[in-house]
This record gives C-alpha cells, structure tokens and sequence, in this order.
C-alpha cells in the first residue's frame, strides 16, 4: 500500500495554526478577533523599501547567485558592522527566509540520529527542521518563575551525550522574549568550545531589545568556529513575506557544505533581495520608532496580564512576545474555548497555547504566549476580552499558579 | 572536533556551477564565452508580470497563506485546465521554485533509507535533495543511442527492491530534452500502480515540446494516488529568479503532509506568486512565440552537431536542452579546457559535462549537455567554437562513437 512516510506522519502541524479554523467559525458568527496568536508584524513595512521592488528593472528575472546577488551580501556587511558583527561578504548565504537558514545549518552539520540541545519552551518549528533532517531535540528547561533565564549549565552538561552536534539559542526568544545576558552567552560559548559543539544563533529580533544590551554570538570571542548566525529580515522590517534570510558563519567548512545545499535549491528569492538591499539604508532612527512602539505595547500587555487575579506574566526583555501563566486547566482547550465559546463585546481573543513551544510532554498546559503585534489600544480590548475570559472560563483552576514573590509583590 | 554533516561532505557540488572560476578566469582575459552551460533562458520575462509586481500595493508584506495565496491557487486551476489537468485549488501547495517541491515529495513520501529510481542521465540536483532526505537513488541507464527513450520496463523491475517507494520522471527531460511518448507514460502508470510506487512527476518545461504532445502525469487515469506534479514557472515564463512553484497531488495523505512542511517554512515568497497569477492571464498565443523560438534555436543547434565529424546529437523533442555525443576523452577536461585554453576568433564556449547527470560513475564521460538559451545568432557562433575546439583538443579519440546508423545515415 502506499504510504507516506514515518517523517511526514511525526511532523506536527503548526501549533499557532491548528486553531485557524475555529478562529474561521467564530469570524462567521461575526465575533471580531484579536490576533494575538501569530509572529506576524502589524508595523508598516518601510516604504522605501516597497519602492525599492517597484523600481526594479528586470528584463529577465534570472536566477541570482546561490548565495544571493554580491551587492546584497556586501550591503549586509554594512549592517552587521553597526551591529558590532565584523563579517566578509562571503561569509553570508542569503537564504529563503530564517527558515532556510534554519534548515541549512541542520543539514550541513547534523546526521540522522544526532542530537541538538534546545531550552524550552522553544520556537515550535525547530522541530519541523529537526525531523526533516532525522534529528533529535533534546530539550531543557527553561522555567516561567526565573523569566525564562538560560538553565544552569549543569542541565547542559546532563544532557549532553555522545550524539548532541549543537545547542541552539534564540535571542531574543521567539516564544518567551527573555533577552540572554552576557554571563549568559559567555556560559554558552564555554559549553560549545569545551564539548566542540556548533551554536545555532537565531537572532531575528536582534534590534527589539527593550532592557539591556543584545549580546550576539557572533560577538563570542574564541567560538567564531562554533557559531553559525541564523537570521532573517522578516521581524526586522515587517517584511515576512519577502522570504529573505541569511546564513552566516566564519567556519569555511560548514559554509561550503551549506553553500552545496544552496546551489541544489539554485537561488533566493530575487524581488525580496532587493528589498533587504534597500533595508540596509534606512535612516539611523529607524528602530528606534518601531521599538518604542513595541515597547509601549509590551508595558501596556504585562502590566494588564499581572494585574489580573493569579495570572503571571515575567516581563520580558526582546522581542515582540510574552508568555503568560493562567488559572486554567488546559491551554489548548482554553484556547480553543476562547474561539468557539467566548465573546465580550462581540470579541474575543486568539491566544498561542504554550504547549506547541515545549517538547517535554505535559509542560506549559497552563501557559499562553501573546504576541504583541497589534496597536495599543487593540492590546487593551484583548485584555479585557481575557480577563473576562478568565472569570467565565469553566476550566479555571482555583488555585493560585503565580509564584510566591510574585502572589507578594 | 568539530565536523561537518555526512550528508554535508557527500552532497554533490553543482556539476554546472564547478566550471564558473574557469569561465570569470577566461573573461578576465578577454574571451567572449557562449553560455550554453546553464537553464537560465534568455527570453524576456512577461512584461505584465513584471509589471504586477510593480503595481503590488502592500502596507505590510505579510506572510501569505503557508500553500499560497487562495487567488493565486484558484487562478493556476484555470491554467491546469487548459493543460487538461483538472484539479481542485486545495490539491495545490505553492511551493518556493520546483525545488522545495521535489523537497517535499522527498520529506512527505520517503525515510531515510527508501529508494527512488530515476532514468539516468538526470538533473543533478535530484542527488541533493536524495542526500537531504537521506534517500538511495537507484539509477537505470537510458542512452544516447535511442534517444534517451525510457528503459524498457525489465530495467525498472530488475531495480525494484522492497526499499523503493517512488520512481521520478522528468517529462520533457532535463538534462536529454526527451519527451515521453504516451505509451511510455503508460508504462509508467502500469510500474506505480503494480508496484505502489509514487510517481514523482517533474514538468517545469511542459510547454515546450516540438514534436509530438505532452503527457502529463496527471493525465495518467488510475494512478492519481500515486502522482505527484512538482512544477515551476522558472522555465515556463523566463521567471527563475522569482522562486515559485507548485507541489500538487490528488493524494490527500500526500498532500496533508507535505502542507506540515510547508508550515514549518511559513510561506512561499509573496512578490513572486503576484507574478505567477498574473502569468495565467498571459494571451493564448504566447507559447507558440517562445516555443518557435527555442524550436528555431534547437533546429540549428541540432543540425549543426550532426554535421561536425563524429558528433551524435539526438532530436530532443522537448525542454532547451540537448545531448551530444563528441568525439572526446572525458567531458569533465574538455570543458575544462574550452574555458582555459581554447578560443576561436575570442571567444569559447561553456559547456555541461555530461557526466555530472549520470549517477553510475563513468557514464557520460564523453557527452555534454547544451542549453539552447541564445539567440540563434550566437548559438551558430557558438557551434563554430565547439567544431573548432573539437580539431584542436588533444584529448580528442580518433574512434568514431557515433552509432551505425547515425555514421551512414
């Protein structure tokens, strides 16, 4: 009998997208929603940039260089030099989307069967990329009570076994937004020169730090051999759709056999390169005003989330997420009953349960993670839809989830 | 210490792409170089679709739906129909260039350790999706001799074990140009279904064929479990650049997974796919002018090899691709040597060795690929080089390998 195979069949299905459907339903029945689910920027993408592809002047769109056209790669030069990340042009693989990138590093490091070091709650299609290549996620953990703070380096070295190739971090965190410390990169950097472990850094949403300094591990002294850069544009500029990412390393090996995987794809995207040239030169100030946006948002989303009664929500650092703990039973039955159950006002709110984001069966069965991708004033009416939510919710547990310095404060 | 993957070191580097240092080192010297090397068509990009781009009227280039955008799926229904293939816009996942689409036929139907059989000489880059998915490809030999025709049915049993769970076809065929009679598309249809096979069918040149008419794999009635269309519209609308393609299949098992795929890399390149629904829109007639194009080209190209002394060129009846038989040692010095130590009235020509599509070692080694992607004009000065090279290399073999019939004919 035909049949697809075992990968195809342990592949999961998008956690965030799973609830689409119901989401559909309640859209019928003319409930307004809050999205509050999915990564997607609501932030303009930068006009310049449009404009830049709607100048272009193709007369034959051909294939670009497998590695994206040069003066793209020489332009993100410029860029990672602001960012302190002195790189040659030909260290960078310009990719379909951070996802590529993703995927390269697994294949051109990673054999089936080895094993890869991820704290969870981490960012769910690791795992995608991980079974497409035959590879195990061994994840540790990484706790609500402490922020979500990098685990003790003990649990990495439990965890390491003769078979563990890489540990990957994401920094900001995409699902938690817990911004690493520089103890905390140096502590990896020790970890992956000591075992000979390659660092699988996914790094897009470098530029929405809102408390400290961003640390890359391109910045790691002694583990240039070690560090391979994941990026991407989508987060950077509003640009998800564009598909462009990068691959970066100085380990000439890793970069030659990723750069095998790139020629047998043949090349990325063309339109959407030169938008990412075109990125490079927006004005100085331009994170700025797109990060005091997030920034206002995330106060005004942390501060409602704890002031509601037994609801924990550690402030966090990057990106544009947070997770949440709420008084309830079941994440993914909460948040299903929130589409198909629910309104206030005539609106509801669409959540990511958390359990999509940790690989250990039964953790974050009470956890959320909110994506503050809508206007502030949006943010406020999904608060009140959720705190409504949470008085009606049938499943909602008495008992108090919220750490104790946190019941105190 | 440190290492790179397996799959990493045993990945292929692009047969085509290995010569290109040769090629910018005869530039450099002045050498005009006729690029019959690679698929990338001169012809002009659609100026509509060029200009629908344009036109995109984004605020935030958000990811598209993970199978593409509904409009652009309802809108490629319209052109399978008049491909008489008929298909539902859900049976379509919109892929980023054919190549994610032959990646997710690999992830979706195959594990580590299945074997896919494939009519040799075939497009390279069919081994580099093989060693991502960790997949054996088992090779039958078609030759030059017959045109390329598909090995009798024996060949494709005698290759069946119980490992095998899908043969692959390329139809009209990159790298011989060979167009796939009905009856042996029927005999396809008789292997898949006897043996459950999947059939991975490969049809980015369906448009051009000049003699005799295309049979799609999805004209093949009772093997509709069985088939899988990977399709592009690089070829189709000189459009390789923009990424897009299609992964379309009636196998709902199929397809269910290969969407868990397309999840994992969120969403195929927004730009890109305004380009394609605007390419279904393209006037009736503007194949024909393509196809008279590449048909002028091929006549001339053809013609001219079959004159030159001990040179065997097939009639390929489709795609821009032809194979030739030359009268040479080894295909991979030959062209070699064409870009660093030939040249006639300034100017060489490049090449594809055969061999680099061969998966048997030793196959091909005095055939080369030539990609009828110039004008005529240049096509005629570039087989003035070639026949002149053929006088000058040493490496030439007095033996004639032109078959019997072809040497009276």
């Amino acid at each position: 009998m035909l049949q697809i195979s075992q990968r195809g069949q342990e592949m999961p299905a998008s956690p965030i997208r799973k609830l689409v459907p119901y989401a559909e339903a309640a859209k019928k029945k003319g409930i307004q929603i809050y999205h509050l689910n999915i990564g997607q920027p609501d932030i303009e993408t930068p006009k310049s940039c449009l404009d830049a592809v709607k100048h272009s002047n193709f007369k034959v769109l051909e294939y670009s260089h497998s590695a994206g056209n040069e003066s793209y790669r020489r332009k993100l030069v410029e860029y990672y030099e602001r960012n302190n990340i002195h790189i040659h042009y030909n260290d960078i693989i310009v990719t379909t989307g951070g996802s590529e990138a993703i995927l390269f590093g697994c294949m051109a490091c990673l054999d089936a069967g080895d094993e890869i070091i991820i704290p969870e709650p981490f960012y769910a299609n690791y795992n995608g990329f991980a079974i497409q290549a035959d590879v195990k996620v061994v994840p540790i953990k990484s706790s609500i009570e402490t922020g979500f703070a990098l685990p003790p380096i003990e649990e990495f070295e439990k965890a390491i076994t003769p078979h563990t190739k890489a540990i990957v971090v994401c920094n900001p965190n995409n699902p938690t937004g817990y911004l690493y410390s520089e103890a905390e990169m140096q502590t990896l950097k020790e970890i992956v020169i000591k075992h000979d472990l390659f660092l699988f850094a996914d790094e897009a949403y470098r530029e929405f730090c809102y408390e400290g300094k961003h640390i890359s591990a391109m910045h790691l002294k002694g583990a240039e051999q070690n560090v391979i850069l994941m990026d991407t544009i989508s987060k950077r500029y509003s640009a998800c759709g564009g598909r462009i990412g990068a691959f970066i390393t100085k380990n000439k090996e890793v970069l030659n056999a990723a750069m095998k995987f790139a020629q047998a794809r043949l090349s990325p995207p063309s339109f959407a390169q030169i938008l990412g040239e075109a990125a490079v030169d927006l004005p100085d100030n331009y994170f700025d005003k797109t990060k005091a946006e997030y920034k206002l948002r995330r106060d005004i989303l942390v501060n409602r989330l704890n002031k509601m009664p037994d609801v924990f929500c550690p402030n966090p650092g990057g990106a544009f997420y947070a997770m949440a703990k709420l008084p309830i039973d079941d994440c993914d039955i909460f948040c299903q009953w929130l589409l198909e159950s629910f309104s206030h006002n005539g609106a509801t709110v669409m959540l990511a349960p958390a359990t999509g984001f940790y690989s250990t069966p039964g953790l974050g069965k009470d956890e959320v993670r909110l994506a503050y991708v809508l206007n502030a004033e949006d943010i406020d009416n999904a608060m009140d839809c959720l705190e409504e939510a949470l008085q009606q919710y049938p499943g909602r547990t008495n008992k108090t989830n919220a750490p104790a310095h946190i019941q105190n404060a």
